[in-house]
């Protein structure tokens, strides 16, 4: 598989949807395969909130592969022989594209940065894929974040491709999402080694930023379920805790605490604020009267894929989006799957063999 | 309804499970109505993790009346001119009880109080029993923590009372909700005003400590459910706030923000510490080599209250208590009933026309 990292610069403004400009902007991105003849193999793969745009292979000297590996290759469900799989690392993070604290710029512009929207984040891609000569794509498919995105480029781009996969997300963020994100905002804000968005990274290379941490932790929490949590760590306690420590630990408890602390280094947490607003707002009934005429003007097949236990974005925020088609005479046109899975919003990470049929039958 | 708020101090050894012991402690409690001459009358009332001895009625000058004041008072479910009702700050509180931060002694032993667990908040509290002059309560009720108590005392105590009434709690907290405890501590922990313990309350009473309201946040949500959120907040935006700033809020986010942080200032961080740490381990089956054997010991009638939409403490939880009683063929002397709410855990606290009656019920 050939696997090409590389950044585009716009030297031209992006107009965003909060009024505000961006006067030149660059992404970077990815891409799996080779792009044919008549430029008609293209498939977008949309990232997650802490995603980027290293969606499959390894590079080298790295220990993790792309978040996406066990499903974009040579021979794999989006098989890297036929198609040209392009991922892009959003507006807004920190993996190399525009964002609070990308300093093309003499001086990053940290809170100064623009609000962007799922719609503003498409808009980037879109100048993008024009540039490198996609005007049409087979299809596009995303998780999460990456399903609001492409439930926006199929609303708002109809003409774009003919199949759109949107896998564990929704039409718009609810409470319970938002809340959660709220307790990541708290925790970065209320950190004073944040410094009111003047930190640099390298303050807290060490130890990551705590404040920062603990909001991962929660987002950790809605990630999975009440439910997975009992089959995932139960009541088990460290072994090496004593029972009656204070800070003793259960096994669920080690869990929140390495994956929020290991991140909270890696991550910027400007970016972290910016793409969480970013999906807070996200609204695909925004500028229309409803659901209806908002997905109305989706004219491609739509593949829906939830998971039972998601409670960050539920099944039942998927089957709006399907009933709402159906609502208007285009049944035929939307796929709606549920899947029974124990490991709740993270599914779509893990749980591959459960759903990669679906998509291997969308991309027909 | 007569009211009496009282402190009750014992100069012996409380042994407490961890095999630590505390060389003399005290009880903050308050009563409602009057023992009868056999002293039959008593129901204790046991309160969860942040609540208090003030269960009912209001003190002079005071804006909120006590916790569950609907139910307790003349005439009402829980009848204070039958019945002499007691409630009790548990051990590790602040209200008054002996804790991390009571200095009752010269100084507060802070993080060198020992972790207490629920069997050990019910063993002082049934010494104030007995110095109360009660042996035997016509019952015992509580909620959340306070469920968990009673549940305790079924088992433990098992002469000490007929009638049992748990609601929205559990046998054995599970790891979902260890994890927004988790979430708790660490906020505390981090913030760097809470100094390793060695704060004053004073330090932090204009404004909380921030790590403190983004745990308790967390604890909002636990309390809800995303089925509630919706209803309660929707996608409501604050009026006054812009949709492209980035600190613009959502409903749920003034709420969770309003909450965390004016709760901040009036519970202590340390008492949060230990309080949260003896729900994390209360286990009813410790001690005992599985549910049956423990709940073997209960001798009274118990009556377990859930609540549809509790993710903290959900309804499947209550349910094995029940199963378990039936498979002991105790079948008749349990009723279960899951209430149909919106609200949540929070429902025990708010939708009291739901589940009055089985409280009235059970203590015929």
């Amino acid at each position: 598989m050939k696997i090409t990292t590389a950044t585009e610069y716009f030297e031209e403004p992006l107009y965003l949807e909060s009024g505000r400009i961006l006067d030149s902007f660059k992404l970077k991105y990815e891409t799996y395969g080779e792009l044919n003849e008549d430029r008609s193999n293209a498939i977008i793969v949309f990232h997650a909130l802490t995603g980027s745009h290293h969606a499959a292979g390894r590079y080298d000297g790295e220990k993790n592969q792309g978040w996406w590996n066990p499903l974009i290759g040579d021979d794999k469900v989006i098989d890297t022989k036929k198609y040209f799989v392009i991922c892009v690392n959003v507006l807004g993070s920190c993996f190399g594209s525009t964002g609070p604290m990308s300093n093309s710029e003499k001086e990053p512009l940290r809170l100064k940065f623009p609000v962007i929207t799922i719609s503003d984040m498409v808009k980037a891609q879109m100048k993008l894929f024009t540039r490198l000569g996609i005007d049409k794509a087979h299809a596009i498919i995303g998780g999460s974040m990456g399903g609001m995105q492409a439930l926006c480029v199929a609303i708002e781009y109809p003409e774009f491709t003919k199949r759109v996969i949107s896998i564990a997300s929704t039409y718009a963020t609810q409470a319970w999402a938002i809340a959660f994100n709220r307790l990541a905002m708290e925790g970065i804000v209320n950190d004073p080694r944040f410094k009111n968005g003047h930190y640099e990274m390298s303050d807290f290379k060490e130890e990551g930023l705590f404040g920062f941490a603990v909001g991962r932790m929660a987002g950790h929490i809605s990630f999975l379920s009440p439910h997975s949590m009992d089959s995932k760590f139960g009541r088990n306690y460290v072994a090496t805790d004593g029972l009656y420590e204070l800070f003793g630990r259960f096994e669920v408890e080690r869990y929140m605490e390495y994956n929020g602390h290991s991140f909270a280094k890696r991550f910027d947490p400007l970016s972290y604020l910016y793409i969480i607003k970013a999906m807070n707002i996200f609204d695909a009934t925004r500028n229309y009267d409803s659901l209806e005429h908002s997905l109305h003007h989706i004219k491609s097949k739509l593949t829906l894929i939830a998971f039972k236990e998601d409670k960050l974005f539920r099944p039942k925020e998927m089957e709006e989006i399907r009933d709402t088609l159906v609502n208007l005479g285009r049944g035929s046109e939307v796929d709606y799957v549920c899947v029974d899975s124990d490991y709740g919003h993270d599914a779509f990470l893990i749980e591959y063999d459960k759903f990669d049929f679906y998509i291997e039958k969308a991309l027909r």
